[in-house]
């Protein structure tokens, strides 16, 4: 009988990182500061260590993975890939279906493959403390956990709407012993200002991180951690990807198409980016993002240079964005809720080499439940999002009688969602598309530069 | 680098349960009826399907394992056995710890060992649902999850205490199909009567049983599936230990010391019996049940005959007992809150072959939050009653200098206990301690039978 799992021993864990910059037909366009001019690497050190700096700015195609960091890694990875063979039968479908599964970390999701990697490097820079910012908590969870494991103190701004709708991933957080705080919170001048305007503001991930800027900018002990968008980030999460090649070679496979949820990037690029070094030496392969139809950054928003943050703390990124002051809709794949996109995956969606498509929320929760009951695992919402996107293709093989393989990241999953899928089962959620009129407004909020 | 992770392959999973009848150096005592009598077989077909009847009076060492049930458990199974490294450097002890880890089924806990078992059963003989009992929600999930697998309809009754604490289990069981309702209920006598005399009942597991049988027992279509006690529960469980054996001949190691929760003994059994199989052989190894010091069933219970439910609907078993109308306090480790415990554990620790101790809920607490800080994954409450003996052990180890190796089943994950943790941590936990006045009324409401 053949294996379900598609297993990989501690030490086939990859031993270097994998930079999409080396094969990018054009180099990545420069970050700039509010002058309009390039942002110099030194400007970055008020918050970044420097081991973050030189891989932010890398263009090295291979980045050695440090021995301490391949050590905690090895506490659940290699993470498995799963044939997804009862999800085949239930639909019927000649598609052959693979999904890798990241939600067997400590933390759930795949946000430890960059949590744990920043955390070394700042230990290694002498900081003390790391402030940064979540969305449904996943992040801010991986952040706890790995400051943890380095002995890192640990600050984490948790968007308002994800604090109130999830209190047990604040109480995981602090289990691990991090601080959490509701974002916009009055700790900070960012966070004061929004409140003032709007007392029971849901916030967004785009005001924490700026909350979260300060907080590290004004305190000389306190470095920032960004758990997707950079570079840096990207890197780190191609070890899913670059696991997952290995573990097709092991069944003789390839994807045609791969899925992945895209919020900031990171998972995206974390599965994607190491199959582009085979489509940039011309294997045909499709990689796809899929965003949520009430936050589409990709699909519906604007290429243009804008802030990363909402207070306009953070240089400015060639991205696309629905505006740095888009205060998304709160839907409950609160990790997806960025109103802007990673520098990279931005320029290679512009360039036509990576595809994007937009889901609603109602039809992301349909197909979590067809899942779980498939194949056993209930999926986080973010995850949904690749994973009805996949149904759909296999369904539309069920028509053309295709076999394509299929294959998309299971980045997280469920278990601090359920809140969300009750409301889902009792028709209590609803789907909420992007405004039309947004895109003209998002276009009048872009900074004038670049 | 030595690995970490013990893993096995699929093909490594056992062919065979494990049956500790067989290697008991007497028989078990006989189950008996209201008259006193033995029970026949035949009388549990209203409830059981044959299958499982078969193995529940069985006295073969090795039952096999169907391939349809091996087929499901090898989505999740074989689970890694981890060396607790960073565990062991914070204690600063020579002591070796080793933990297997159930956490990892789709339902976050071991009780999918017996669950897929039992749907399988009852599938093949032909019944289109099952109704069960749970506590903490880990077995009403695992049987949820089951008989979405057999395209069995599941019905739990949820002991009520839970049901309010444990939200979020519910969405878990419901989200993979199943229907749950708050015991007592009104659906059955057994529930109604409860209700009349305290219509704000926390429940407890005994009458949630009386309500799951009496549901199985008035309908034709519906069998009843129980998550622990009975001798077939701990024979499928016993996959735990057998793979836990074959990991340790890899690593070329054996416990001094197993350690494992214990409520029904379901988890304790499922660890600890198959080393029992070497230790009958002269093998020197303790295997120690760990249960709550506010549900002390072997330290503190007598051994005598006594029902296993509230109402008195089910025969009679020789068990520790603490009186089938005891109703434990509200601790968080809801699955251990059982008045009685498995014969088969009962009658070992009678004769003196198998230990236990009792712990209370702050330091349970303490020790599954030290368990999280140190090795990252945050225990189920259950599991951190074993978490605690074995670290009170790791530390005698340290001031004797011995360094013994120890052992213990993390049988699932907290991710739905974060509340509980959450109140740990603000100091609104409480211990609660058996009242010794309850051992004499206890005495007094064991049935005259036996």
């Amino acid at each position: 009988m053949t294996d379900i799992k598609i297993l990989l021993s501690e030490d086939e864990i990859p031993t270097q990182w994998y930079n999409v910059i080396a094969d990018m037909p054009n180099p990545p366009a420069p970050v700039l500061g509010p002058d309009g001019n390039p942002v110099s690497p030194d400007a970055l050190m008020a918050i970044f260590p420097m081991g973050i700096i030189e891989q932010e700015i890398s263009s090295e195609r291979w980045i050695p993975i440090p021995e301490e960091v391949r050590d905690i890694y090895r506490q659940w990875r290699p993470s498995p890939l799963f044939r997804a063979r009862r999800l085949e039968q239930l639909l019927d479908t000649p598609a052959k279906i693979y999904y890798k599964y990241e939600g067997g970390s400590p933390a759930g999701s795949h946000k430890p493959n960059s949590a744990i990697a920043q955390a070394y490097y700042n230990k290694q820079a002498g900081a003390q403390r790391l402030a940064t910012e979540t969305g449904a908590g996943q992040w801010g969870s991986a952040l706890a956990l790995a400051g943890r494991m380095f002995g890192l103190e640990v600050l984490v701004y948790m968007v308002n709407i994800s604090y109130q709708q999830k209190p047990f991933r604040r109480s995981m957080m602090e289990t691990w012993g991090a601080t959490v705080v509701a974002s916009p919170s009055d700790q900070t001048e960012s966070g004061r200002k929004i409140r003032k305007e709007d007392p029971d503001s849901d916030g967004s991930l785009g005001i924490a991180i700026s909350e979260a800027v300060e907080s590290a900018a004004t305190r000389d002990d306190t470095n920032y951690a960004l758990g997707s968008v950079l570079n840096h980030v990207l890197i780190h999460q191609s070890i899913i990807g670059l696991e997952s090649k290995k573990q097709f070679e092991k069944v003789a496979d390839y994807p045609d198409i791969i899925y992945a949820s895209c919020g900031g990037g990171s998972n995206f690029a974390g599965v994607a980016f190491p199959f582009f070094a085979d489509k940039a030496s011309g294997k045909e392969v499709r990689l796809i993002a899929v965003e949520p139809s009430s936050c589409p950054t990709l699909t519906k928003g604007h290429y243009a240079y804008d802030f990363g943050d909402t207070a306009g703390l953070t240089p400015l990124t060639k991205m696309y964005t629905l505006g740095h002051d888009f205060v998304p809709p709160g839907i409950h794949a609160g990790g997806l809720r960025y109103h802007g996109d990673s520098a990279l995956v931005s320029q290679l969606y512009k360039e036509g080499l990576v595809e994007a498509m937009a889901v609603g929320q109602l039809r992301t929760f349909e197909a979590g439940t067809t899942f779980a009951r498939a194949e056993g695992i209930i999926p986080a919402p973010e995850s949904s999002h690749a994973i009805a996107s996949c149904i759909d293709e296999a369904l539309a093989c069920k028509q053309s009688g295709q076999a394509k393989t299929l294959f998309f990241n299971l980045s997280g999953h469920g278990h601090f969602d359920m809140a969300a899928y009750d409301q889902y089962a009792s028709g209590q959620l609803e789907d909420f598309d992007y405004p039309e009129e947004s895109i003209k407004s998002a276009l009048e909020s872009l900074p004038k530069v670049g």
